[in-house]
């Protein structure tokens, strides 16, 4: 690992090699640049506290980034990619100091058409929706931060969200479908990977390669009305929720449950409804909309809020702002000693494990309830459960409950990207890294098969399909 | 049940007072008009044989079919609709003779617009295709006899078909919308009955209410690539339609897996592959195509064809019409002494049994496998297996063997309609036409329950959200 000092050097001596680029210095600044949403949990802000660059830099375009990376890989000093910073798992923040590269610069729609679009990674998610949905197509699965979030900062740290109850996550087969990424090397190459080799770039917080675009297929846009329905009766809500789910002549982009007292957090709603009621969140289209009007009195739900997604979107009051882990940031606004957990019930039994988390749990962990197909198209579900946070030991204690009862855990409390989702040390995910960024330079710390490479099998060329771009100099 | 003499004395009069009416009185072309597909099955064709209505008629509008409607009532004489006759249930064989209608004047498409359209009984599902994809819509599902098959016909006898791998089969909620009926009374009636009510109406062979208008949701129109993909072993073939069938971020529209030496059948297309290879026909999305390409050689497969669907339907050339029943078609075609069964395999464990099945049968059986997802939305197989036949007792026992495997059997070789897919009289059915058809003469024999209405306990109002037309006289 450099010192400090010599990280300052190198720093100081790339920026007087380039002086033309976008350059950040001042310590306040690059400290907020440094940060992400890891603050969502109590043991990841202790863990990161006072990590952060040495300086931000943001290229303008493909060849000022090329320009740096070149440096860097020249000077052996780290570099970590920044996309929006929406993430909440510390992806962003640099661990062992070094240039922070904001990619937002690179932000185009290089290719629409035909159901599929390639742009680049800095580009907005919403951006892409915007470009995408006169031609009729939008995204198949975002996450509800999708007014901010890029597409690389999906790709290198998110899950799906909003539409995966129709595409699964972003990592099922068929969503993305290529990947052009440059190397970390005095002269860079720049590779298009095309699925599913593409997917080893995928989640890996961006140690092992860098993403300059990707290429996803999209879905056929649809009229979508958001919905807010609810329930005096925890039970009526999942029954609710779960109809809609497994209609599957019911089309559907978003279907959220969450418990009482969550949508009490919702300071701009909760005037709709009473106070202790449970919420079912859900985007349902216009042509599909007259089920949910015959299923909601079944279950003893009514209508809150109902709107036009089109204008709701105008006017940033869509309901989608409020699912996945925006339901989180809307709770924690309002009780900052809250936190919260990624679970992932059974396909075959999720209903009774939910009824089952939240009586076990009342009053401490509130169900937030997502629904999904899960990568091999099984309707399933979620929790982005909220947590009355106590103690670390609690913590654990209560994911363990969870583990026990056969929920499965994606701790989103830890730093490296094998704690989490991915679970194991992924060989193949490593030896991306070796091929693609040889010196080990991209977001240090974060893959933990990285330190551990001499003891892996390796393979030599992990990347068999992917093809070079010819060198423009 | 009237006489001969009775039926034919009534029909005299009738056409007496409605001589304006497209009446079909020739022996041979009534008979011809009277049979469907229902030589599938030897069963069937044995215990239809000289069955058939003692004339056709076939109202142009609405209001000459509220005529005939009106006559059939005050007469007491049965009545029997026809879509295009592509059923092969006997649904449109007329048990008891009477009068033959013809819905095939009434073809219009009322509505189109917003995701759904309302369309006549007698429209061909191709026209409403034709009309519903330059606005950017298509079917949900449809069978592939959707050339010629009528709306009216899918609904009072079909199941779903292309299509029904995304949406489930046309009685998933969300679908149908709603249905416009007529009664069966002296003064006929004209309701429109929402669904999920109006479901009430599917799959009752047009027993318990003439089917006026469906009003359906639709699919956003895909570009589809039709292709048939072969393979030497059987697995292998298995497992890749599987792998495109539970990719939920590939869109596809149909996957059928058909054994060897069904494909060998399709005289029009075996000089593509070779003789003893299994096949896969799928229609997948153009954005989707690639992930195939990169599935197939994994699981040992060469594509054998490739067309654009669109291009593919100009010339009535589409691999649609090689799948679903079309298959059986194209099969006995060459060999009159097969037939088949219709199986719903178990979600959970649908690839062993297919396997296990097309081993037990080897040569005697023939795997023909759809993927579908069922009315709950899970993904799973039925199978439209061909049958080399040789006695009822043997076809029996195969589907005895079956069910031992926990395969259901939706059993094709009986006539009602409860022996059926139905598997039990419904009450909420019968109770329909005792509503709607007070006297019991539409297509009477098929509804079993209704010969048994007065041990069963009836709602007198089983449509309580349906709405009257005001009379238009």
């Amino acid at each position: 690992m450099m010192t400090d000092e010599q990280r300052q050097h190198a720093i100081a001596v790339i920026q007087q090699a380039l002086p033309a680029l976008e350059w950040t210095l001042q310590p306040a600044k690059i400290k907020r640049l440094s940060r992400d949403f890891h603050w969502f949990s109590p043991l990841l802000t202790e863990q990161l506290a006072g990590k952060q660059a040495d300086a931000v830099v943001r290229p303008r375009d493909e060849e000022e980034l090329r320009q740096l990376v070149c440096a860097c890989a020249q000077h052996q000093l780290p570099l970590t990619l920044r996309g929006s910073a929406t993430g909440n798992y510390g992806q962003l923040v640099p661990l062992e100091g070094g240039l922070l590269v904001d990619m937002t610069g690179l932000n185009q729609i290089v290719a629409l058409g035909n159901g599929t679009v390639r742009a680049q990674a800095g580009i907005r998610l919403a951006d892409i929706e915007t470009a995408a949905r006169p031609t009729g197509w939008e995204l198949r699965c975002m996450p509800s931060t999708y007014r901010l979030a890029s597409l690389g900062g999906l790709y290198g740290g998110g899950f799906g969200g909003i539409g995966s109850i129709n595409y699964g996550p972003l990592a099922a087969p068929g969503n993305v479908l290529s990947v052009k990424v440059m190397t970390v090397e005095p002269v860079p190459r720049v590779l298009t990977v095309p699925a599913p080799e593409a997917l080893l770039l995928h989640h890996a917080y961006g140690t092992n390669g860098i993403i300059l675009e990707v290429e996803l297929a999209l879905a056929p846009a649809h009229q979508w009305i958001e919905r807010l329905d609810v329930f005096d009766d925890f039970a009526d809500a999942l029954n609710y929720a779960n109809a809609c789910v497994r209609s599957p002549g019911l089309v559907k982009r978003q279907v959220a449950l969450l418990a009482t007292p969550i949508a009490d957090y919702f300071s701009h709603l909760k005037d709709r409804y009473r106070t202790g009621q449970h919420a079912v969140i859900s985007l349902i289209a216009e042509e599909s909309e007259g089920l949910c009007a015959s299923l909601l009195p079944r279950h003893r739900g009514s209508n809150a809020i109902r709107q036009f997604s089109e204008e709701a979107r105008t006017r940033n009051g869509s309901l989608m702002e409020y699912c996945w882990n925006h339901t989180t940031l809307h709770a924690l606004k309002v009780d900052n000693t809250l936190t919260y957990l990624q679970t992932a019930f059974d396909p075959l039994r999720y209903p009774q494990q939910i009824l089952q988390m939240e009586q076990h749990f009342a009053g401490e962990v509130m169900s937030h309830i997502e629904f999904l197909r899960d990568i091999e198209g099984n309707l399933t579900a979620s929790g982005l459960q909220l947590v009355r946070y106590t103690t670390p030991e609690r913590l654990n204690a209560i994911m363990q409950i969870f583990r026990d009862n056969d929920v499965k855990i994606n701790n989103p409390h830890v730093l490296q990207v094998e704690d989490g989702k991915q679970g194991v040390i992924r060989p193949d995910v490593v030896a991306v890294k070796q091929s693609l960024d040889p010196a080990g330079l991209l977001n240090p710390g974060k893959l933990r098969g990285w330190a551990l490479r001499d003891q892996l099998e390796l393979d030599s060329n992990p990347l068999t399909r992917a093809t070079r771009e010819s060198p423009t100099t």
